[in-house]
């Protein structure tokens, strides 16, 4: 049995490793690249930022790919047989081989012009959002489709071409699967939701207590106060603006997350800065050692979004943190929030209102939003929905899952980037993340009893570091099955 | 004798054109990775930014010497041969040709070492600067002058190995020539320097005139406002805030500026921003169709820098662009500036005083700077001055050429980002600059006499229009020395 540390010796093993690290370099300039694209590029920086990012990921694609990268894996795999599944060695073989038989069956055509065409339908879409003129983005969305079928067909599969996508975020996992949790959890929330909001009244009571003006530096510095609070290192990561928000990261000392503001509504902004808090707690969490490979990742999508929707839901909707977090709030917008209490704000945070628009939705009916995306998405990829009939199945599906007909498309099937990114697939992650939030809050409370207590003083530590052991510590040496068995 | 157009089909040069394209992407690339790494990226993301631009470089390098792209130039040399010399494609091969011909002098490790090592050295060189502490960033610059001497010996020189580095600014020009150059206007500097200083009461007069309080989002606002009026393009690029101003380009619809402020004086944020503008303005003119080429740049340095001092002295420092501004000015900062009047300022912004910092530096004791520079790195890369010795060495060369000694480090030796930046070779195009913006200058007022009035009326586009098309649309097509004789 080779030792692990005769493993790093190993020439082949040297060899891998730098091969990796030229790949993960390419992927991390690309999410520079992409970052930037969101938050700071002029608009007629578009199609040469959509060249190249073409190339970047051609290359990384050509790269991944080689002849040469095959053969080390193959040998590796046999020398790693015998060492200990969790080891950095025998975890990194088996995860790089695992990514390096599903890329090989992507020709680099199709990588360069996926690329290309998500970048730029992404560029459409802002417009297209902004405008709220879906036909701008239809012909971006169609070719989306189009190449995602083909990607699918070439990932191979077998119940259904969606299998092949979904395993890109949930590995293992089946569309049927999905299908199932879903509808059998949809038959509880539906329950659940026309049972809360036929008690009207004590909802319209808390409506308006965090109703005011709210000026966008103000909410600015308060969120980044409770970035500070919550654990994010400054030192190794930065906050900025885009439309959807979303966290990158660049290597372990640079994480990014973004926000947006509306200046009527300060929860918005501050529940979003604690989603992206989560996933960026995670980056920042993840074993610096492992950068530049392909274990310098979070487990799975699903086990990333169970970090910001823990942050976001089980501590930003909590009586806890309302505690902590109402006199920051009161600093920051002098003059409003004068006569709320923490339980009224806990009130206000929680109040079931189903809504057009998923990122602002309540804990409740978040996941029908979910619900809808899977079902569309899946019809779109077997070809039973075309582009140019999506917006009216998105508005019949609102109006039948959540009572509400959107009025216009930009609050309507153009509200999310996903579909525009290519993200096809990715849905489902969110709803697997409430559920293993809660989970793994769940096994945590119970050995920290004291969190809410510490939460409710402003000390995320003991939450933190309990994450940091049982999640973050593992990147994606673990599956999301394995991380979540060993936790809980 | 082929047509162009013929050429255009040709197999050979399609696939040049291809070639040559992704080895643009990449140095756009790392362009971005380079410009958020000054701007907006968080201290402890240097390290992998430097692996990533490493990677980058090298990756670049690797494509740009592959044999086949030595084959495709040999080749397509002679299919142009009988082309119009200043056709696209005959411009192309040429240039390509030149670039290659160097490149392949530079073995794939130098490339990459000296990339990584200059991005570490940048970063170390901002604590130095900031702590005010040589000895910080010492090491890294002693690694920068070992490598820069290596690759001069690998570019291959005749007289001396200063030669080899500054062919990449100056094309076709000798140490020997710019030391006889600079020692020729030394002469008449000195002389003119003396007589001005002697005259100390008209320039103690104006001083005060511009003193105040500039608030920065005023000052950025006004720089904006700038900007605008001179034809810079909001659409195709930003502004920004770094330490060491600069412009860098991503492509066509992607330029962008870097300025700073000082909130005791707004002009040297002007006059920054105006020099940057100069650089940019150039970018943002250059052929849209030649985008993916070596021929997407500047003509050289030196011209390149003559484009920002036109806009910096001849037209900022001028009497009619106060007589633009200072109403703007006044409107931005109310309460300060009440009692000035343009020739005030005007004088103000060109009185004679000797300084420390050459960024700061009045356009008269400018090349002075310059000089020293030059002579400084001259020596580093003879082995004659060894780094450790450079802050004497710098202190003494200020007292001798501008009567001043520096009080620390950071307002002296650690001043200026280039020699962090790997940039040896680079200072003496700034006086070339110099020289280039008076002559272009003189032909565009010959040819265009109501420039200065148009400038007073806020009006850039005589002056602009006259650089589009006789500097800026040639792009690296000529060489510095065609197009400033076909320009005057």
């Amino acid at each position: 049995m080779t030792a692990p540390r005769a493993l790093r010796q190993d020439p082949d093993f040297q060899e891998l490793l730098e091969r990796l690290g030229v790949v993960w370099d390419l992927k991390a300039a690309a999410a520079v690249l992409a970052w930037d694209q969101e938050t700071w590029m002029p608009p007629e920086g578009a199609p040469a930022r959509a060249r190249q990012l073409a190339t970047l990921a051609r290359l990384r694609h050509e790269l991944f790919t080689a002849p040469r990268m095959g053969e080390l894996l193959l040998r590796l795999q046999e020398r790693t047989e015998n060492l200990p599944a969790d080891s950095f060695e025998a975890s990194l073989v088996r995860v790089a081989a695992r990514l390096h038989r599903r890329a090989v069956r992507i020709p680099p055509r199709l990588a360069e012009e996926w690329s290309q065409a998500t970048a730029r339908a992404t560029h459409e879409w802002i417009v297209a959002r902004r405008e709220n003129r879906f036909a701008l983005f239809a012909p971006h969305l169609a070719r989306n489709v189009r190449l995602a079928r083909e990607m699918a067909d070439c990932l191979t599969w077998e119940q259904e071409r969606y299998d092949a996508l979904l395993e890109e975020y949930e590995p293992g996992m089946t569309t049927r699967q999905v299908d199932q949790l879903f509808q059998s959890l949809q038959a509880g929330l539906e329950g659940l939701v026309r049972a809360v909001l036929q008690q009207a009244r004590p909802r319209q009571q808390y409506d308006g207590a965090l109703r005011g003006r709210f000026p966008r530096a103000a909410q600015e510095r308060l969120t980044l106060q409770v970035l500070e609070a919550v654990g994010f290192q400054f030192g190794r990561g930065r906050q900025d603006c885009s439309p959807h928000p979303f966290t990158t990261s660049f290597g372990a000392g640079d994480v990014r997350l973004t926000t947006r503001y509306r200046e009527d509504n300060f929860t918005e902004a501050l529940l979003s800065t604690l989603h992206e808090a989560g996933h960026a707690l995670y980056e920042q969490g993840l074993p610096p050692e492992w950068e530049r490979t392909p274990l310098f990742e979070g487990a799975s999508l699903g086990v990333h979004e169970s970090q910001s929707r823990l942050w976001e839901n089980l501590v930003g909707r909590s009586r806890e943190f309302w505690r902590f977090v109402l006199p920051l709030a009161r600093r920051a917008f002098p003059g409003e929030l004068a006569g709320v209490d923490p339980e009224q704000c806990y009130r206000a945070v929680n109040a079931v209102r189903p809504g057009l628009i998923r990122t602002e939705a309540d804990e409740l009916t978040y996941n029908l939003h979910i619900f809808l995306r899977f079902r569309l998405e899946r019809e779109l990829l077997e070809g039973r929905l075309a582009v140019e009939d999506l917006p009216d199945a998105w508005n019949a599906a609102m109006e039948s899952l959540l009572g509400l007909r959107p009025p216009d498309d930009a609050r309507g099937v153009l509200q999310d980037i996903h579909w525009a990114h290519g993200s096809f697939g990715y849905f489902p992650s969110y709803t697997l993340g409430n559920v293993l939030a809660v989970q793994l809050y769940r096994q945590a409370l119970q050995e920290l009893p004291g969190i809410p207590e510490a939460v409710a003083r402003g000390d995320f530590a003991p939450l933190l570091g309990w994450m940091r052991r049982h999640v973050h510590r593992w990147g994606a040496s673990l599956t999301g099955d394995e991380l979540v068995r060993r936790a809980t």
